[in-house]
């Protein structure tokens, strides 16, 4: 017979679980596997609340296992070491986003991209090697391989820090590998939430002009005076849309939402790249006039690799980029969840995972 | 009051035009301008037909004006200079293909990108400088500035060379641009018309393993045996289309009709590219999961510059590529059309327009 979470393994934990499709967390006790040689204990600081982590718990792909223990943006300090462990020592300031396993053995994984291997782990609701459930970052502590563990930079906050190992990342891959580095060009981001408020901010650092491209007008002044964007472009206004034909060398797409892609093409130049993030559950409609008379592309991302993320860090180290959050207790949770699927946050949730979760 | 085309220039010239949607060509009087300093005349030798130009006749894109002169793949000899040409002598072997003009002014134009500025001149149904409008190569003389004229390599047929001059700059362009000209990769080629038959040649020219997609089983034999494919995939086949997800590089979809990305996404590899040169009226359904997970790229492209046609022509000529014609006399023009309608042609018709059209 199967093992209960609770005495699946020797190591004791307990975190925010749902149990259903209602997606309602609640206290959770389980356990984690004891280190294997190259495994990483990490007593959970802080963790990212992302809009994957909504879509888990609700089921709305339709893969979740419940009981989910959701949170794949997470900081803290190391606590045990595997005996193989070099990479860090106990006490230091680690993080852990989207992966936590792939095969390290297919062409993606040769190459460094297990982002894209076919057996890439996500940070929950995947199966480890040994045949067991992966549990996420809303809870005190993972186990977790040396070589998905992120060494955190010592000027970056670990609160306002965690979002940008799945946020950060998210936006920082395409930028690099679709040659949108070089200064001085005009990015447009569309949708300013988790994704597209990091990619402002990242944009801006690569010395681009940008522009946020949204549907709430309420989100202007945030947009520019906070966050630094250079320009606000109102999706839903034709006069400014018309007038916006054809201005961008870029656009980061960060809408989860089915929409068209036909009037962001439009914004693009000759050779302008549409770089879509998120993950409509229906296809989208692509006009073929756009893509062919203007030599455009429309690429997808996913993360970036465990290589990528940590050079990403020390980027965002550099620039003094963070995310913008809200901290909230791990009681919070429910009610983040509610004004998450409404986009009322700006621009992250944190949980405050060390200071408020008790048993 | 507008004078009429066999008025309206001085040089007196002959072709076969549609007049109405019925898209049925007939014999037409009409004129050319006379040489401005930077113009070359022309004598048409052959004229390729372009799915375009059926597309044409029949107003099926909503904006032919008539009446129109198809034909925009032409080859002849020089025969009258204006007092600028310096690139040409009287006797030249050359070559016109899709473009006659663009502003020369605009950042395309000044990138040496005029097939992607906005006032590109297509060969005929478009409006030259003069406001005068223009006809294409259905004729028996055209009238070009010397900057869009091609200079043919002498090992290149007239005849079978004609249809590089849009279907090979079409599919040879987007291969240098997306990167796709190192050897050794696998290249999907869906659709095998007049563009795709030339894909699979090119392709096979820059050191690929090439793969035919294709709806029709009968165009199986002649795919590996005539045109050296190295293997054909029938997209109508499930088991055959998923033994080979995630085995190509990059393709080149060459189909015009409306058909969804999804299955050919399928075969593509991480960081696989499809191209879509064809421009069906209606979007195309693009799944977005596909794109994400496995950084894959959709994008357009669309014939190629002056400078980048002459460097394909060269590379044909080296090569030993020509297209595959079946050559008809200028007569036979409405039952060829009628067969390119049903896709009859292996693989591209080409009018001996000098040996068959007479007043």
């Amino acid at each position: 017979m199967a093992k209960s979470p609770q005495e699946e393994h020797p190591q004791k934990a307990f975190g925010w679980a749902a149990r259903d499709p209602s997606g309602i967390l609640s206290p959770f006790h389980f356990s984690r596997r004891e280190n294997s040689p190259d495994d990483v204990t990490v007593r959970v600081l802080f963790c990212g609340v992302c809009h994957t982590d909504l879509h888990s718990i609700k089921n709305d792909w339709g893969f979740t296992r419940y009981p989910i223990i959701p949170g794949h943006e997470f900081t803290g300090i190391v606590t045990k070491l595997g005996k193989n462990v070099k990479k860090f020592k106990l006490g230091d300031k680690v993080g852990v986003g989207v992966m936590v396993g792939s095969c390290r053995s297919c062409e993606s994984c040769k190459q460094g991209l297990e982002n894209y291997c076919p057996k890439m782990m996500f940070a929950y609701n995947s199966i480890y090697h040994d045949g067991t459930k992966n549990y996420g970052g809303y809870s005190n502590m993972v186990v977790v391989d040396q070589h998905f563990v992120l060494r955190f930079p010592d000027n970056l906050p670990l609160a306002a820090g965690a979002p940008l190992l799945c946020a950060g990342i998210t936006v920082y891959s395409p930028m690099k590998y679709y040659g949108m580095t070089q200064a001085g060009k005009h990015l447009g981001v569309s949708g300013l939430g988790g994704l597209g408020h990091v990619a402002v901010k990242i944009g801006k650092a690569f010395g681009h002009k940008v522009t946020i491209i949204s549907a709430s007008p309420n989100k202007k002044d945030d947009a520019i005076k906070r966050l630094g964007a250079d320009a606000f472009l109102l999706s839903t206004d034709p006069t400014k849309m018309k007038a916006a034909l054809g201005t961008m060398d870029y656009i980061i797409d960060t809408v989860a939402a089915v929409h068209p892609l036909g009037p962001l093409l439009g914004l693009l130049k000759v050779n302008g790249k549409l770089i879509t993030l998120g993950l409509p559950e229906k296809p989208l409609e692509l006009p073929i006039f756009p893509l062919v008379l203007g030599r455009k592309l429309v690429g997808g991302s996913n993360i970036g690799s465990t290589k990528e993320t940590q050079e990403m860090l020390e980027f965002c180290a550099k620039h003094n980029i963070t995310a913008d959050i809200e901290m909230i207790r791990m009681d919070y949770i429910n009610t983040a969840m509610e004004r998450l699927a409404k986009s009322d946050v700006r621009y992250r949730f944190v949980i405050d995972v060390a200071g408020s979760l008790s048993e």
